[in-house]
């Protein structure tokens, strides 16, 4: 019995934003969040990678069959942010700033929701090749 | 003498833009440029790459000092078009898309005026990893 | 009238191959193909770019719609090649060895049939990281 | 004492595989395990990061020469799967799939017996960019 | 309250090093360190990822500002290592080798004292694409 | 008849290296090259591109085999460059900089003369992932 195995899937999509507090005057905005607060948005070219960790299947070897994963991600992920404005088009921003922190959970939720309760679920988000971020953060991390 | 050496620096930057032709209806635009067509925008990481050609220079050994081609790509373009929205933000795309044909061109012109004649400059432009171009085409491409 | 740019569009397959000559006896084979002539095969994931150079459409903004070349790949080429043995499942390495060469005319081939005389295609084909080709040299390459 | 160090070294190999239960029918192989079910072999080059964690030697500041680690690589496991098929010139797959599961539970298994017990290991193997898995998982991962 | 997120920041710096042993004659040094022990140094293109974990500010969503991680790590790590000699340029290897894993453990002592104690701190370090280490080894990896 | 067929082989190696022009004083050695002029040296992962045109061997479908490509490259060029002092360890830098632009330039002329003269030949270098170079630069270009 070999025990679990992680699985990841790597997707992408691409989309605009802005940060900024609405709590907050225009200075106070500029101050904490620079260029990320232009008015007029800005965007990225996102990278999600979704790690799943189980026992493999052992008729076919399968943690999950990773094409699966991919549609389940592409059905509930990307057909809601892909080409969107994640301020103005989707509801998860309404209440809090679309930073790669926050985006990432939101990913996590939807997804949790979506997969069988017997794997664990990380999310990393790439917003640039340089800046990166994961959740959760438990004992099993990658 | 050895001759001509081609020299390339790599820059980058996060932008929003939109797909649209205002001369046409909303339907026509949809069929034609889909989800590019978002009204409220979505975005990118664009990479950029500048390739200048000409001949090292016998007392330095550079065609270019690359640190000053950054800097000169960071003044004239970056500024101009990092963490903005090309279609809302910037003088270039009233008139044409923001495709990223149009961008490269756009650079291209702009670089064109702020380098030496002597040194021949192409521009590649990644809109994706899986999606770029390049401008202008010569005998001497990359 | 800026002219002519250069549109690229990069998709991926995974295939089986194995590297011989039917003419000649196995030590040959094994001293000219090595460890490619594995009777049983080997394979690779594949990396093609498709290069396209034309004029911008002045209404669109676009050499051609990346999707539609996407598409145009996929249906043309990918279908064919994608988790295949190249060797016994496709009909084009019947009298000639599925090196990178080879699979790389052999795509430029089906390709040039089915896109519009007036752009120019280019084919480059990664069989790894390290190892690549590319097909037509002509004067406009990359 | 700074104490622990995780260290990792990354080798590649091409191999075709074939992935089907021959305990079932075709329908159900096809229903199951769709192109990954070629009957005559599809192929990857696959990727494998093999992570070591232990106390650096305080006289050479290394947890393991990497180059003696890269050799027992090259050794144990390129030696058997590079070039190869993995389901007919291994003993490994012949009672079990040859998914990226299994594949990375067969280089822990074979790298386990040849390296010092007093360092964790784990492996971390790509199938391709976007469909990799790593194991064992432990508190200790990547 | 979602809990913490491990945040990630990219950065890289050029140097030159040798690895030997002072204690040991020329004979022991050379077979222990091979080529990296050559008397006139070489040098690594060296990427460092800095990962802090802990819980997003309600205000902003962030766990930290990854300008101001970048700009932390440019002042207290790149300005001592970009273009320099790890031997003999830094205090720091006066009296333990440059390998990958001494390094990391310098770089992570530098930034546990500049950064928040609240914020959990890894580093990874590649000295080529191939050879990476990270440091420290806890139960909450990357 | 196909034509001819462009065929890549990438290597790489570590060196350490400083510019600096024995004809100036330190200052404006400091003023033009900067941190490069590191008097005790700095270094980079250098990544070269050997590029070669040709037409495919009818019999065995390659313009060259790329392994006997990189044991070439290896024998000729890596020996020579990895893990290397470039001005101190090397003859090729006595009496100019070693810049990427004059490494390029060493490493085609080493090249030029042990490959066949029916092959063109071009060389690509990679400083860092930023800064490169290319030569010679002719109408055949990648």
């Amino acid at each position: 019995m070999p025990g679990k195995v992680a699985v990841y899937r790597k997707e992408h999509f691409n989309a605009a934003h802005r940060l900024f507090n609405p709590a907050w005057n225009n200075d106070k905005n500029n101050a904490v969040f620079g260029k990320c607060n232009n008015p007029n948005f800005h965007g990225h070219n996102y990278e999600i990678i979704v790690r799943l960790v189980g026992e493999p299947d052992p008729e076919t070897g399968y943690v999950i069959d990773l094409k699966a994963l991919s549609d389940l991600i592409k059905e509930n992920v990307l057909k809601k942010f892909d080409h969107k404005n994640l301020n103005l088009d989707t509801p998860y921003f309404k209440n809090r700033n679309p930073t790669a922190e926050n985006i990432c959970i939101v990913i996590y939720d939807i997804l949790r929701e979506k997969i069988d309760k017997r794997l664990d679920i990380q999310v990393r988000l790439y917003e640039t090749e340089r800046n990166f971020v994961e959740y959760p953060v438990t004992k099993e991390n990658f």
